[in-house]
């Protein structure tokens, strides 16, 4: 080892001479550890704020508590305070946390701020988040496991409905795809407002989640393809040109029509550069809310391709009028259509406290009346993507079989 | 847009009524831009901290100045501050900058941290920074622009040469591989020491680089393979089994042999699964730092394989003692044998300010001696990423002609 101190020894003392900028930043000083997850499954956070009188956590495990306030009485407060230690590093000690994936940010001194020793960190259209997962239950599902691992590709497709030459679309090929000649059924995989082609791969695990479900033979191998659902964009933001700017939730052209008059683009690339299953029983098509939405408009346009269709927390009447009414007008018919020939699944999750809980109950009903077939799970929660990784797992577990 | 409208008002409704936590955080509320690219070139940073005292930026273009410190004195800083303005918003506006990617965080009140309102960062080993870039100059070939894309995929390989049955890389497939039955040549393009399979792809804007080149028509169109080079990994942090901790410079294995004795493996895959020129003149190998080093021995080792070498701020003798001492004994020998026939390009880049500067100034003295042929360029700067994509930029343009 030498040789290597030597190196090291060098790097550090490039580092001492110039800032961090001026020469590679080789590597975080800091030596603290945050999140720490111990044995017990409780989380230990640390930060070091030697200026700081505050520092508090924000998280989705933080559950409301009582808090005093400066006059004396109490409000419901959904942070909790670190204590300040040696070398003014604050830490804090969750309770035992049930497997789960995990976000939190540290409020320093009342400014918010991510977890600058923890560099696992998603987007949610503007928001950055530190992540952990607790394993041991659901999150396994979430966590890379050692089993065999699907290659995953950010591919550029012509969409000449959409009038684009290139458009982006994230595709999942499962473990042994590129050693065999085998085709395979197809899972097209929608995101939903503010969301993108990469929305599925990173906030919803999708690689992990099939990867393992997989590996265990509780899901058909399949190939997943996670496309762009905003009509008006190419790519997520950054990766087409002039796009790097602040996310935002709401882009021109949506839910009116144009992504499900243009699905036919993306399954044509997709059904013509990958081995796959060319009939209904090897087509499945899922979203989550404005996804949602659009997997039901685009499998009851297409009534005799997809046998697989999930609606999760579905944006259900969110359509908006324009050119392209066709696409959402006489949805009795086509669904009337669809279910002469019904497909083989026809899935709805949402959350007790989901604000579109009312809308996709409207819409349980109407299936009911035509005694139109259907899968329904409820879930805890609200919008939100706890609840989109559960119903990814147990929607990709029904498929293709 | 009424139904959109309603939609919006919708998610309102549910984010007032619960933490942003319990529903889906559907957007970032706060509407400040920053960082905000002007139209001379000059940037303004903003950032919301009503309860801070002082904000202050840290940036690769804040130039070193004389700053006055508590007790009267001056010392030489590297940050500038931000002024506050109306409702606790803090801003700066740089000096015109020349075109370049850029990276910051903000300090407020000491508490170093991202900009907030800028989703767009980069990891370098365990530490993240907001990036930014201006255009009209280098980094217009490190911009998305309105031209074709190829695509980029993360691939798992077997290594048998490393005893993993799965290793991670990154392949770039450029524009038209897809659609055509063109063989293409392979540039094989290696990370530094704390880097991965996702450092040339993100921190060094290859695929950019790459479309820009191509496109423009002074690079000719070619796979790039962006492989793993740490022998203890099988892929970058968080991507591994039990891997989702705080990512290190230096790991185990490292400049000992195992890369460069396993590089046939990554070879075989990508000749065996991509339509690629299996000969001399259809390959090109480099890397920076620990990856110039690698590219260095691995082209020695294999002379027959590699008409185009780069060594990009090489760590030249960094190498440490162990089982695999063949790949680095006799180094004068491999090369008489490799220079025989000598490759058509041997490319060496590097900083005026890089810490190994004198081993490769050392190193260049042995081939001038010998009379063996290369092409030397020499920048500005240290180990920086800013110098590796220059280099990539200009090795790129003078493959496979």
């Amino acid at each position: 080892m030498k040789k290597l101190i030597t190196f090291t020894t060098l790097c550090v003392a490039c580092l001492l001479e110039n800032t961090a900028f001026s020469q590679q930043a080789l590597w975080n000083n800091s030596d603290i550890i945050s999140p720490q997850i111990n044995d017990d499954n409780t989380v230990t956070f640390r930060i070091q704020a030697p200026k700081a009188s505050k520092v508090e956590i924000q998280g989705d495990f933080i559950l409301p508590h009582k808090a005093e306030t400066p006059d004396g009485t109490f409000n419901v407060a959904r942070t909790a305070e670190l204590k300040e230690g040696k070398d003014g590093i604050w830490e804090y000690t969750s309770d035992k946390l049930p497997s789960e994936l995990y976000s939190y940010s540290f409020i320093v001194n009342g400014q918010k701020m991510n977890d600058p020793n923890n560099v696992y960190q998603v987007r949610d259209v503007a928001s950055i988040s530190s992540i952990f997962l607790i394993d041991n239950g659901v999150a396994d599902n979430y966590m890379v496991q050692d089993v065999p691992h699907g290659n995953l590709s950010k591919i550029w497709y012509a969409s000449p409905t959409l009038g684009m030459r290139q458009r982006r679309m994230t595709v999942y090929t499962p473990a042994g795809y590129d050693t065999g000649n085998k085709k395979y059924p197809v899972l097209y995989l929608l995101h939903g407002a503010g969301g993108d082609e990469n929305s599925w791969s990173e906030l919803g695990r999708a690689a992990q989640i099939l990867d393992n479900l997989i590996a265990q033979g509780k899901a058909k191998p399949m190939i997943v393809v996670m496309p762009n659902g905003n009509a008006s964009q190419q790519a997520a933001p950054g990766i087409a040109p002039n796009s790097m700017v602040k996310p935002v939730l709401m882009l021109p052209k949506m839910m009116e029509g144009s992504i499900e008059k243009a699905f036919p683009d993306v399954m044509k690339y997709v059904e013509k550069h990958y081995r796959t299953l060319k009939n209904k029983g090897g087509r499945a098509i899922c979203g989550l809310s404005m996804g949602g939405f659009q997997s039901l408009y685009i499998s009851a346009r297409y009534p005799d391709k997809f046998d697989y269709v999930g609606l999760f927390s579905a944006a259900i009447n969110k359509q908006s009028k324009g050119e392209n009414d066709d696409v959402y007008d006489n949805l009795d018919t086509k669904l009337a259509t669809q279910f002469k020939n019904a497909p083989k699944l026809y899935w709805i999750g949402i959350g007790k406290d989901d604000f579109l809980y009312k809308d996709n109950a409207s819409f349980r009903k109407k299936l009911d009346e035509k005694e139109y077939p259907y899968t329904y799970m409820e879930t805890e929660g609200g919008h939100i993507w706890r609840n989109w990784r559960t119903y990814l797992t147990t929607f990709t577990q029904k498929l293709f079989k």
